[in-house]
C-alpha cells in the first residue's frame, strides 16, 4: 500500500510553519507498516490543490491532506475535494449543530464563515474530531480515496489515531509488521552499529538508527508471522548487547526515567548548573508531579557564584578555573547540602563558540553527589560538531543529556561509563 | 519567478527527520522576493528523483533540491542530475585534492566511496562548500535550472546564502521587493492586526503575521519603486503604533536585547523560577559572554524552597500558597539580594495540566525588583491552549517570553502592560 500526503498551506511554502505533521504522519505510518512514497507541500490555491490530489493518487492507493479545513476563506481543501469529485458541497446538520453547540458552551458568537466547517462533499464520509472544530473528510474519487485532515497538529493527530490509521491498516490487509523504539544515551551511532551487527543479520529485522544529539534511538522493525512475539526476543537481545546505555522504549524520556526512579524511593535531586544554564532543571519540571523528585536547583553562571552560594573551595577556582572535575564535584556536594536533596547533580563546562581557560569547546565535567557524600564525575568525550552557530547549542543539550544519564547510572547501580567509548575520557571517584 | 523545493531522503518520509530545510528555504527565498510553490519531498530512488525534478521544471524555473549529495551509496541525487541531463558523471580533480586534504587534516582516512563527492555531471557548475565537503551542484535541463545543495543545514545555508540567492536574484530581475520583520512580545495578534489596519491600507505593503506564544512578529513587505527607503518608513510608523511592545527587529530576539540592555548599564539580573524550572536562565546563557549580565539563578520549584532559600515570609506561603503576586515580588527581591545582582527576575504559576490550589492553568505572576527596593509584578492574561498534551510546554514557553519581557520594559523605562490587554489584567507596585 502506497501512501502519499499533501500538506496544505501558503504558511509552510513561505517558510513560517515547519511541516511537522508531515514528519508525525510519516513516523506514525510507519510504525503500523505503511510507506509514505511521497510528500507534497502546495499553497492555498483551489485549481493546484485539485491537481495535487490528482496526480498523487495517480501515483498511490490513498492519499493523506493535513491543512485547508478551517473557518476562513482561503481555507480550500473542501472545496478542492468536491470539485475533484464532481459534487457539490452540502451543510451537514450535525456538524452545524455541533459547531453551534461548541461556540456557545465557550461563551462566544457563531460568526457566519465558521460554518463553512459544517459543509461537507456530497457522499464523503465525515471523520469525527474529538478534539476540535473541523471535522476530518473521507472522499473516494476515481483514482483511490482521500483522508482529509485539518492542520492543527493535536487535532489532525487525533482523527489519525482514532479512525484513519486502524481504517488503513484494515483496509491495506498489511502483513504482519511490528515496530519498537529503543533509546540509548551515552553511546555513539557507530559504537551501536558494531554492537548490533549480529541482530541485523538476522531474516525479517531491520534495524534503523535515529541519532540526536547525545542521545542514538534505534528502531527495531520485525515482519514475518510471529512478529510481534519474534519482537519481543529481538528487543531483549538488544538491550542485552547495548547494556546499561539502554533507557527506555516507545514513549519513555530520559527525564521520566530518572523521576520515577527517585520517586520510587522517595529520593529528591537538586541541581547546580553553569554552562547549561537551567535547562537541566527545565527537563527535570517537564512533566507535571516533578515537585515529588526535583528539589530545586541553582544556577552558578558566574564562577565567583560556585564559590559563595555552593561553597565550592576559593583555592581550587583560583588554581584550575571554574571547569575542572573538582569543581564539578564540590558544585554537586555543595547544592545537595543547600537544598537538601538525596542526590547532587552538577555541570560545569565550555560550550563555545570560545575556548575558555585554556580549555577547548566541548569540555564539561559532572558530577553526582550521592548519600554518605559519594562522589563521581565523569567527562563525557562530546562529539563537537564543526564550527558554525550550532556549537552552543549542541553541546549544552549533549550535556543535559549526559547528567541526566549519569544520575540515571548512579541510580541503578550501573557502570557509570557504560563500556562506552564516548563517556570512558574520565571518571573519578572522588570520595 | 517561479521556484520549487524538492527535499530528497528516506529519513524524510519515515518522519525521522523533520523538514527543517524546506522552511528555512522559503523564508529566505521569500524574504528576497522570490515564491516557493511547491516543496515536494522524495526518497533515495533514481528513477522517483529524475521524476520530480522533470515534473518540477515543469512548473517552475528553477528547483532548489536539498539532500542526496554525500558520500554513502543511497546519495543519488548527484546520479540523478546526470541521467536527467542525458550526461556522465566526471571526477573532478579540484574538489578530490579538497576532499583529501579535509581528511588528511582530521588525521583520518579517505574511504574510496568518499570520492563520490568529488563526482560532477558533465558541463555542470561547482557550487563551492566552505562550510563542509559536499559541494553543491549546478546543473541546466531543457526545462530550467536545478541548484543542487547538501541536506546538512548549515552547509545548504552556506552555499544558499553565499551563491545561490545572489544569483537567483540577479537572474530573476527581481521586482524591487524590501522586506523586513519586526518582533514584539506582550501582544496579541488579533489587537496588532488591528492597530495596523491603516498601515496594511497602503498600496505596495503588506503584513503577515507570524505568532509563536506569547511573541507575535510581522512581516512588512514593500515592493515598487524605492522599495528599500520606503520600507524604513513603514516600518517606523508600525513600531509607533505598536509602541512599547517592540523589542526587535531581523536577527535581534528578545534575550539578546535584554542582555545588551544591562551590558550597556553594566547591570545584571539574577532569576528565580517556579514553573519554568530553569527555562528563563537557559535563555539568558544561549548567547556567549552572557556571564557579564547574567549573575545566576535559583530554581524554587518546591513551595518550601521559595521560603528558606529566597526568604518568602512564611505566613505569606501558608495564607496564599506559592502562586500569589506578593510571592513573585518576595522572590525577585530574594534572588536580587542572595545573588547580589542589580535585578532579579521571578516567575511562579500554574504551568497545568492541572490547577493548582485552586488557581487555574496559565495563573502567573511575574516579579521584578530593581534597585532602591522597587518592586513590579504583572500577571499576563496567557491564552491558554485547549486541552492536549501542549498545554504545559506552552505555558512554560509563555512565561519565559513575558518574564524576559517585563524586564525589558522596566530597563527602558517602559509602561508595563504595554497597554496591551495581555498583560493588562495586573499591575502591581509594591515598593
Amino acid at each position: 500500500m502506497r501512501v502519499e500526503l499533501l500538506t496544505v498551506g501558503d504558511e509552510l511554502l513561505l517558510g513560517d510553519t515547519v511541516n511537522g505533521n508531515a514528519a508525525w504522519l510519516g513516523r506514525r505510518l510507519a510504525d503500523h507498516g505503511v510507506r509514505v512514497t511521497r510528500s507534497v507541500v502546495v499553497g492555498d490555491e483551489l485549481d493546484v490543490i485539485i491537481e495535487a490530489v490528482d496526480a498523487a493518487l495517480g501515483r498511490a492507493d490513498a492519499v493523506i491532506t493535513t491543512g485547508g479545513l478551517g473557518p476562513t476563506y482561503d481555507d480550500l481543501t473542501r472545496d478542492a475535494l468536491a470539485k475533484a469529485a464532481g459534487v457539490a458541497l452540502v451543510r451537514d446538520a450535525a456538524l452545524e449543530r455541533r459547531l453551534r453547540e461548541r461556540v456557545a458552551r465557550a461563551g462566544r458568537e457563531l460568526k457566519p464563515v465558521a460554518l463553512r466547517m459544517a459543509d461537507v462533499p456530497e457522499g464523503a464520509r465525515i471523520l469525527g474530531n474529538s478534539a476540535g472544530s473541523a471535522p476530518g473528510l473521507r472522499v473516494e474519487l476515481s483514482g483511490g480515496v482521500v483522508y482529509a485532515l485539518p492542520g492543527v497538529p493535536f487535532e489532525m493527530r487525533t482523527i489519525m489515531d482514532e479512525v484513519v490509521l486502524p481504517e488503513l491498516a484494515r483496509s491495506a490487509g498489511l502483513p504482519a509488521v511490528a515496530r519498537r523504539v529503543v533509546h540509548t544515551a551515552g553511546m555513539w551511532e557507530s559504537e551501536m552499529a558494531t554492537l548490533l551487527a549480529e541482530v541485523e543479520e538476522a531474516d525479517e529485522v531491520e534495524l534503523a538508527y535515529l541519532p540526536d544529539p547525545a542521545e542514538v534511538s534505534v528502531r527495531i522493525t520485525v515482519s514475518g508471522d510471529d512478529a510481534a512475539t519474534r519482537l519481543d526476543g529481538v528487543e531483549a537481545r538488544v538491550r542485552v548487547l547495548l547494556g546499561p546505555a539502554v533507557y527506555g522504549a516507545g514513549d519513555e524520556t530520559l527525564y521520566l526515567v530518572v523521576h520515577r526512579l527517585l520517586a520510587g524511593r522517595s529520593e529528591t535531586v537538586a541541581t547546580a548548573e553553569s554552562l547549561t544554564g537551567g535547562l537541566i532543571g527545565a527537563e527535570l519540571t517537564k512533566a507535571p508531579g516533578a515537585s515529588a523528585t526535583f528539589a530545586g536547583g541553582m544556577v552558578t553562571y558566574a564562577t565567583e557564584l560556585k564559590e559563595r552560594a555552593l561553597g565550592v573551595p576559593e583555592d581550587l577556582l583560583a588554581e584550575h578555573g571554574a571547569v575542572h572535575p573538582d569543581v564539578a564535584a564540590a558544585m554537586a556536594a555543595g547544592v545537595r547540602d543547600a537544598l537538601g536533596a538525596t542526590y547532587g547533580l552538577a555541570v560545569t563546562g565550555v560550550a563555545g563558540p570560545d575556548p575558555q581557560d585554556g580549555r577547548p569547546v566541548g569540555t564539561v565535567y559532572i558530577g553526582v553527589a550521592g548519600p554518605g557524600d559519594s562522589r563521581i564525575v565523569v567527562s563525557p568525550k562530546l562529539p563537537v560538531p564543526e564550527g558554525g552557530p550550532e556549537v552552543r547549542p549542541v553541546i549544552r543539550r549533549m550535556t543535559v543529556v549526559h547528567a541526566l544519564d549519569l544520575l540515571r547510572r548512579v541510580l541503578l547501580g550501573l557502570d557509570v561509563t557504560g563500556g562506552s567509548e564516548q563517556a570512558q575520557a574520565h571518571r573519578e571517584d572522588l570520595g
